[in-house]
């Protein structure tokens, strides 16, 4: 069993009034942190308070691009050309790092939302024009992607990639994760052990098929009703099982 | 008379299907350009295409953040308070930057687009906070603020700013600048001789009065229907005098 | 002391994934709702939602017409012109009657929100330009605005308009409401205690002074933190002491 | 051949400061004119004054809801449920109603644009919940679908359909019309027989076979650069054939 992983969240995701998530909670726990963009949720002056959040806990800041849709949360698909999507990245990475550099603070890993991160899981197309994107903005910038082909895709193009792990979502037995359209209370302690078995080199989908998957850092998503309590259980079972908490950026760089 | 001078354009200031402006053509005279950034006009897309025509015509890139609207084309004040308007400011400077740099361009100074730059006029307080976030986020980077009192606070807050004048806008006695809200056709030589009086250290208000200004960076609006010709027509007149086109960034950092 | 009420709500200020408000809640107590219609809050879907809420409680269904900025929820004042202010309302109101329409509802009044609704207190050609575009539209529909000149202004225009009082603001001595960028919870009896004054005829501003005010609507805020807990001790207070809430379509139409 | 039949326009497709298309010019030509809605264009004020174009050109006045996506122009298809699309038609159309009865004028179709109407074209069950949406919010409410399935299926949930054909579109082999992203200027004599072909019961894939279509109304796109002269060549076209041009409301209803 691997011994070292990082541990990310989504967060940021209040928009103006609307206020989302349980961001200050969940960077104590996670050691990654994708701050959405203004593109599916955030805007200028949240961004900036989540980058602060992100300082003041120490949590590594990555961009959380997303779909240009609020009403769908980054969760709708739709139909971009890649070289459109990939500008969707490099637009929104671009302001959280002018955001974070005004704050003292870097972006060191890019993590597509929603849609625009399924999206690249069944088109080969998107995933490269993001990933020679980012690369092209910064050849330092890691990129999370689904840990199976999508992220080995992206390593062949010359990307420093985090494969990613989900504890919280169930898997197709394509590998695929399925995303909610609004995430609901999970149990707890399934989702640890759903985290356990992917440090063990494995995951169940939902047919009960056992897929192998090596990952680099594991998710959990910030606007479950129940979000604070399951980081709360997952990190307590990892100190249990001796597994040290590590930023991706660390991890993979050393 | 003053014998260099930075020519300095709107551009990119399309959005999606909708075309405006006259970029390459503009582009071919003025030393720098002022890249929309997705809040008043343009997209991430349009936003490429805008930084490559100025790689083309070697044209020196600076951003032109504004208000979030597009139906006012940013000319429509809003009630904001200084953060947000310098948020505003860093997230959309920083999205020009990434789309910039994913080129492998540079963006070199800010300007402030429409009412937002309207709004630092008239209130002190967003003109500190703006250029102070903009120190935050890259000393390095120049800041366009209209010649006279805006102007001279962001250089007393340590801000590298050049100087604006407008040959194709009218002023106030205040020395203000009257911004159309949509821009009509002008009479070329009209504006190329504001240009030389400018250049001249002065330029006359609507009721005739005569206002001392010195001037870094002259304007011309990219969106007025013959602004090709006004620009061929400004350019011609500056030749004849001898005044050299040199971008902002050389001039105030030599 | 006035007898007979209307109790009127903003609702269906969700947008999206984001909820906001306690609309089932509130609508059991009060008998007018405004329903938010996309440019500061909610979306075609919550639109739909909201208008099954208020008719499953049976209350009388409006629309909140409010500025297009979802990051300021309508409450950054821009600078509009009057005709676009009025085609704001007109936008809104129709995509809200449509709505309803297919839900076999029908919308009865028209409320601007936030800045618009202040806007209007301080520009009459604002008021009017609103008002005169409301009766354009449909001459039965109401309109609701602050009782005192705004009202006045509007009735002497033809329009049936429904004076409102705040129960859950402040006023200043000039007789204007003082809207927070973010409500906060605040003491129900206090709130109920103001409700009685404007049934009283009577508010009293900031500084302590007592303002003459005739009242047809009260209006609550369904954001505030306790917005429920206000409305149990409002409706409490006015069933001791004998007030009957009513419609405001029925109070004025008879 | 049939000796009745109507044109249709989209128009209104302009947004603030940009504009496009040739509205009054093509009005004059067409017997309908769908109207954008503020989602893939044209803004509040921007709707009136197209209402204006059409009361005064005496043209029959349509819906013409699109995807909320401006960046797209509502040619990107969306993963929409068919609730949310039937929803994003009932909004857009009684904004449009609103925006037409405060000019004195009336709303009499509906015909969904760009992607929408293609998502619609191969899901019937999105083009089943818009056409039961526009029968709840009025029966009286005509709908323009495309000629084949689509119509045929809305028919049988009971509404008034015009069978539209597209002069100046490609078809495939299936019947589906290819909407490209950015029309091109198009060859007058060649849409004006494609028309023709049209009301002799036929039209001709790309590649070269013949299809049977009957069609009450046929459309011309707006936004083609020679959009104009292609329909004074239709015009003069349908005059020498004596074929009479005819609102589909007329055409219809009789």
């Amino acid at each position: 069993m691997q011994t070292r992983v990082d541990l990310n969240a989504d967060a940021g995701e209040s928009l103006g009034r609307w206020k989302l998530g349980h961001d200050s909670e969940l960077m104590v726990h996670v050691t990654s942190v994708n701050v959405a963009c203004g593109f599916h949720a955030s805007d200028p002056v949240t961004m900036r308070d989540s980058v602060r959040t992100a300082v003041a806990t120490g949590t590594a800041i990555g961009s959380h691009p997303g779909l240009p849709d609020l009403v769908g949360f980054g969760r709708r698909r739709m139909a971009l050309r890649p070289d459109e999507a990939a500008q969707l990245v490099v637009y929104q990475t671009g302001a959280l790092q002018a955001t974070a550099r005004a704050e003292g603070a870097e972006v060191v890993h890019v993590k597509p939302h929603g849609a625009l991160y399924g999206m690249a899981l069944t088109d080969p197309d998107i995933t490269s024009a993001i990933t020679e994107a980012v690369l092209r903005l910064d050849p330092d910038l890691m990129i999370f992607w689904l840990a199976g082909p999508t992220a080995e895709l992206a390593r062949s193009l010359g990307a420093t990639v985090a494969r990613e792990g989900f504890a919280d979502l169930d898997y197709t037995d394509e590998g695929h994760i399925i995303v909610e359209p609004e995430p609901k209370a999970k149990d707890p302690d399934a989702v640890a052990q759903q985290a356990v078995d992917l440090l063990e080199g494995h995951v169940t989908s939902t047919t009960g098929k056992r897929l192998d998957v090596e990952v680099d850092t594991i998710c959990l998503h910030g606007d479950r009703p129940n979000a604070v309590e399951i980081a709360d259980t997952l990190v307590r079972r990892l100190d249990d099982l001796g597994v040290e908490r590590v930023p991706a950026v660390q991890l993979l760089r050393g």
